[in-house]
């Protein structure tokens, strides 16, 4: 199926109160919204950073766009847009040179279409996502940019903490994404998807209709088009909402025990040549949430990856403490081996009893 | 529908180890697992101890009630059991009775039968919880238990997690159920509701199957029935083994965090009569997460209910530190408000700018 300009945002009913407004000649409730979610977002950048948005020219970026184009000068600020051309489909380029127009047309300048060739590592989803990321950091330098605006919304959000569902690590798995990352900023992270869709009808743009978001091999489209709705149907309606809310407090939550875990391995953790050691008595009365992420902190610098230990390897780390019967070493990811010898657990390739 | 011997369960096929293993004469795996959970749950008791396991007659309760009657006189412990007549279904008191024949059958003494009558408060499952609990307290209180076993599963604490996906209130309400709460232990929150099926028809045991269990009305069944399976074709198999992790992960985190907010609040937070005030310098540079913990449960001993008090209230709460513009006070549940004078916010019921 090729491209289309999206038919579904176009058949989308106006409630009353918008159509009152309308009639009123007041601004659109939900352009209201997402150039106030914009303004949020950028509100503490100096006068004179540049910004730039990542558009594909789907409802939600050229949502974001328009909005942009519209607040930026507003702040000061000087507003750009970047779309990347994942080179996917056989009429990607000018679907790109497409979402180029329109974002010259709402007035961001400049407006620069970037080719990127998607590789295989990760996964088609993951793959895209590398590469496209990749060519923003680029645009971003190349055009000074010190903040590039991505338009994943609300809904985009629970979708993500779903998928981290199927992971199991804890709460950083359920953080969804950063409103603020480095360079990136999101700043529809709680804007609902109807309301980008509604915005574009009001302000009469013909976003494009990605074919990828209806292909059920993306595992992403299944969690949209068929665990979400029963989801809902079966807990009630704001399940999206709750899901994006849980998110935001997961990460505050994962980002102070990460930082309160840091403070601790500093004292309680020290390296010596091809070994990381972890004093027992200075983390065994912590509590559990601090201790274990002390612990796979330290089988990290040993040298296991990340994608590889897992909640279960820590688990039994933590045993050498909290439940210690003189246990031989623990075999960790990557060739590397805790082992608990008299005060300290220590971390390395070599180590035996 | 009346209830049933369980025919599922009698239909479950056995796997090629498991037929290996008893052609050997050897214990069941199922058997085995079941017994290693009662055997890991219950090794930190002194001798002497008296544990009873509440039964319901249905699989899970009845392996349990299995596995704790071999295993505690082996630890020295007295093993009964309490089933909860819960009046709920015309031949409640019929099924109570068989229950508690086959909990004497496997060997537990004392076994009782205790007739509660469910209200209404909390809908027709927190009813009918609240009766159960209340029983099951003063069972324990009657035979002098220390313990009182609960027979929830691996699958049961994913859906808890999925329940608590529509609160969207943090990582407490994705924690699941506690291992150990009090006087409750629950030996198989690790273990799958296949396996107690199969420890039952392995053992010849006949477990009751309760029509409540497929009556969706009841949102845990539709989560059951409805959610997970869809989840489960959507993210691939190990999503109910994830759930259950990350209710572990989490509650720990849940767990650590408070602590450390209670310990903060302790110097932070004072009480006036009639007002709770919370010092900004001592609290503004803490991590949001800690910060929120510490105005949330000043908001609490101010008089708002925990029930009612959402991250919105204590969002804008927190505003007035992290963003203050000289804001009017926020409006709490039960007629609270919280305010900021100068280097304190107040909470109280007649607090005013």
């Amino acid at each position: 199926m090729p491209g289309s300009v999206d038919s579904t945002a176009e058949a989308g009913g106006s409630t009353a109160e918008e159509l009152v407004a309308e009639r009123r000649g007041r601004l659109h409730p939900a352009i209201a919204r997402t150039r106030e979610a914009v303004r949020s977002a950028l509100s503490d950048l100096p006068a004179g950073t540049t910004a730039l948005v990542a558009c594909s020219g789907g409802t939600d970026s050229l949502a974001l766009a328009a909005a942009t184009a519209f607040e930026a000068p507003k702040l000061g600020l000087r507003a750009g847009a970047v779309v990347v051309d994942h080179g996917l489909q056989p009429d990607s380029a000018r679907t790109a040179e497409i979402a180029a127009e329109q974002c010259r047309g709402v007035g961001l300048d400049p407006v620069q279409v970037r080719a990127v060739e998607v590789g295989r590592e990760g996964g088609p989803e993951g793959a895209a996502r590398t590469a496209r990321y990749d060519a923003l950091r680029a645009a971003a330098d190349e055009f000074a940019a010190d903040v590039v605006l991505l338009a994943h919304t609300r809904d985009d959000q629970a979708e993500t903490v779903l998928l981290g569902l199927g992971r199991g690590s804890g709460a950083r798995s359920l953080a969804g994404m950063a409103a603020v990352a480095g360079l990136l900023r999101r700043p529809f992270l709680e804007v609902p998807r109807a309301t980008t869709a509604a915005a574009c009808i009001a302000a009469g743009l013909r976003p494009w209709h990605d074919p990828h978001n209806d292909d059920p091999t993306y595992t992403r489209v299944r969690v949209r088009h068929e665990v979400l709705p029963v989801l809902e149907e079966a807990l009630g309606p704001g399940v999206v909402e709750a899901l994006a809310r849980t998110a935001g407090l997961l990460r505050a939550d994962a980002d102070a025990l990460d930082m309160l875990a840091a403070d601790l391995a500093e004292t309680a953790v020290r390296r010596t040549d091809g070994e990381v050691l972890c004093d027992v008595g200075m983390v065994a009365d912590e509590p559990a949430a601090l201790r274990t992420r002390v612990l796979r902190q330290a089988a990290l610098e040993a040298g296991s990856r990340a994608t590889d230990l897992n909640a279960g390897h820590v688990a039994a780390v933590d045993a050498l403490i909290t439940d210690w019967r003189g246990q031989r070493w623990i075999d960790l990811p990557q060739g590397i081996r805790a082992i608990r010898r008299g005060g300290f657990i220590i971390f390395g390739p070599d180590v035996t009893g």
